[in-house]
């Protein structure tokens, strides 16, 4: 009945880096958060404050700087890998390593018609996101985006539910689908390409999302994996969040006014969650992969 | 001596209203954020709780949705100046309203190379703004953006500043410059053709944000503001608020690495912070123009 | 017709101090976030890039830490109101001087019923804050307060609008009222004992906020700040912002439930803003006491 | 070689209710968000479209609203695993039900002494939440807390770590320790006492966190579970991340002053992140407990 130490892993979270490609005239920028985290034997700094296994997370946060000098970045899940196995290799008691990155997007300002060599606009609020494990030899990479906000206008049915006690809903035919597209996909291994693996399966995402006429928020969901699936055997499994973001229509009778699908109210809370996986029954094993960073 | 009620203004705020153009299959969607405050004789409800004067902040959203319904959208300066007018002249007591109202950006998804009809994908975090102030007869328009955010990897220099007991920063002739432009201007009429307005003037900010060799923010915000005065009449002055975002390059020399210009920390906070105001020397009266939604 | 330069300002936001006071073992904590800007001569670097006059915003940075070091905090006003003095005695351009200040506050931690030396925790989202701006030899202060939520459950009544085309809310005789103050008060002078004030304003409005049956939120707000003016004749004038923060009732009929005001949805948004300024009849001039962080 | 469903879920998230008790006159007020999701045979609506399963998450939110008016709310987890126990009653296909709840903290407005009967102040930002999972007929409650900001000015020492290329961190014998416990304990069994429950794991946290001399956030972390786990027998094992919200002392050699541990700059990122679980070796099985919102 004794009192022990469970999992546990520390590490420096959102360290933000930005890299300068200066090799020609055209630069290229890199816009990182990047958060490490270290397991393996320490249980003596949490059991009575001894150190000598703790690399420091200031050390963590060094090593990433440095790396991307000395050896640039690349596509984040390269420079996670690089990372992870880094720390791994550094001390006999690290015995797994967790690197988080994430990527905001920059696009060249155009002037006079032509891209600027080195004059840049955020994106928007889109991230390209990797989570690595390393555990031990085995690298598990699980990569994805966050904050895809997509909105159907028409397209979007939904009835045929069930009616409990509490069902007041009425059944549609015709509703806007908004959604913000959370999306991780688990490679089935770590020596990929991973560029255009992103572009690809982003592509089908979206492109997925506009295309299928949507009778539940659930089948548009699961399409849309269902299409990133088939068209990348690298792909072993991919888990999406997708808050059914309401659009309301206004009840303008108490004005004389009908509203035919024409102007919506927006509440920002509550809203529907519709969580899923979609995978291949023969994918390899997760393993560590989908360990959350708070050791969910 | 007595105490005394000054200036006061009520409404609501932050209204989410979402209009679905579907006149033609090529649907168009219009997302804004709409905020009311009226003015006028309200000294009742205060001094005594007597609301026979207060057209219910409910309402006033009410006849938002509905003038949404009836009239359409449009340009957001011109919806705001709708309500602001039916407001001022729905009750003898009401001399003045405020509407202020952000518009968020959406482009269409492209799929099999061609943009979607009724599919869309949100753009970012930069909104387009607008104030528009009615004091009886008299309008005013402000127009802006928001959340502009832009970076320029070269062509930046800063050097030549005094230096006191507390100066300690180093000179500099090339570092990276990034901000995230707030901009506000005021149009000399409320007669114009706004659309046209707002994407030639943000043009203007943009490409002289690109263009110019900075030596100072300050600089580049003159110069910013000062090419869109020089293109535009209609505007009669634009103030700008914008921060420093710090790119501070990393010292990697305690892992014996260089470090020309590549590898950047980025901090929040804290910021420097450059505000100032483009004008003419002509510029007709600001009026009520910039009474902030907190009365300043 | 020419484009010229009009107000202007810049300075460091937001440098986040904290300074222990570490004369006894009873230890005292000072959280803040202090942003400067300063006023003056500042043309040649917005019109030719020339920084001359430009003491950068990290010399004010240095200056903000060094003279809590020096001088230790005290309260904010203060400290406030000994760097703008710095600053505009420091070059002969620098005519003005802005500095804001918020303040985090922390409660000590009870251990066996006694509260503890050094351990201390956060107190709420509450915020104490002063902005004080130099002009010349001339010093405003402006002190406040944000984060204040408060809510009653019931002695709130609203009814005897009028009601137009768009008005279709019912008359309450006993609702929720709920809001987030936004306080800030303008000192009649700058030689004051500002901590006691602060805490006495503050149990004004607090304790008026409870005390008063409302039939407004308008009447309540004039009642808080009528009831500060009344028992602090240092306070000039008290601007707040109250948004009324809706508590719906939740119609349960579908369910065959009644629901006599005890179960409540609360949306973000809208929300209802009402906002008004309780002064003195013979308040000193306001000066530019109310010039905000973005000029307006 | 098929692409498969995975794991899913779909629900209500972050339902917004408000529910004053009035039975007396002195009110009490319980704020809570509350999300929930399904779990079981939803195959056909993600597959086909088919939502004959998907009992709405329109129809889960009523289900919220109308439980707190017929039962009351009580302790939240009692309230969580009443609403659990209805969905999963309420279909043959639905195998499973997820009710995480947050409560904000309302104290109650002292006037003339006095704590006022209907007149509250919000606590600040800490948030008791909770986490009941069903599975079939089991059920399991994960009980926690979030948003506890925390901070000693001396009492905590760092040194003795492990130094590679990398490190540069200087020991130290004296620093400011400061963090955001973010804490989540499982008990052992869903039929306790929750209320007493959450007070005391709470105080056992609070309190260890104050008198425990730190040598590690480690260490203090692991002692601040012990503690709790020695006093409660019920708490099966507890989980906690803690980011090391990081005070540097900010060097002023340059302005000729000394800085013994007096003022600190508070930058927000990059901050250590610590997490980690302290359990027994006899605990019951987890379960599904730890699954989180978005299926890790």
């Amino acid at each position: 009945m004794a009192i022990v130490l469970g999992p546990n892993q520390f590490g420096k979270a959102e360290i933000r880096l930005v890299h300068v490609d200066r090799t020609s005239p055209v630069h290229r920028v890199t816009d990182l958060n990047v958060s490490t985290a270290l397991r393996g034997d320490f249980a003596a700094a949490h059991l009575t404050g001894d150190n000598s296994h703790v690399l420091t997370t200031d050390a963590q946060k060094n090593t990433v700087y440095a790396f991307a000098r000395e050896h640039g970045i690349g596509e984040i899940e390269n420079f996670a890998l690089r990372l992870a196995r880094h720390f791994v290799g550094s001390f006999p008691w690290i015995g797994g390593a967790r690197v988080e990155i994430e990527q905001f997007a920059w696009e060249r300002i155009t002037v006079d018609g032509a891209p600027h060599d080195h004059a840049f606009r955020r994106a928007g609020a889109e991230k390209r996101t990797t989570v690595v494990t390393l555990h031990g030899d085995s690298a598990y990479v699980v990569s994805g985006l966050a904050g895809l906000v997509v909105l159907k206008s028409t397209g979007s049915e939904f009835w045929g539910f069930p009616r409990d006690h509490y069902t007041t809903l009425a059944e549609t035919t015709d509703r806007i689908l908004a959604t913000e597209v959370t999306a991780r996909w688990r490679y089935a291994r770590a020596d990929l390409d991973f560029g255009p693996l992103f572009t690809g399966v982003r592509e089908a995402l979206v492109s997925t999302f506009a295309r299928v006429h949507s009778l539940a928020l659930q089948q548009t969901l699961y399409r849309m994996g269902e299409t990133a699936l088939t068209a990348y055997p690298e792909v072993a499994e991919i888990r999406m969040s997708m808050p059914n973001k309401h659009h309301f229509l206004v009840d303008l009778t108490p004005f004389d006014l009908d509203n035919p699908d024409v102007v919506y109210q927006v509440p920002d809370r509550p809203y529907g969650l519709i969580e899923a996986t979609v995978t291949r029954d023969d994918a390899p094993a997760a393993g560590p992969s989908w360990t959350s960073r708070d050791l969910d």
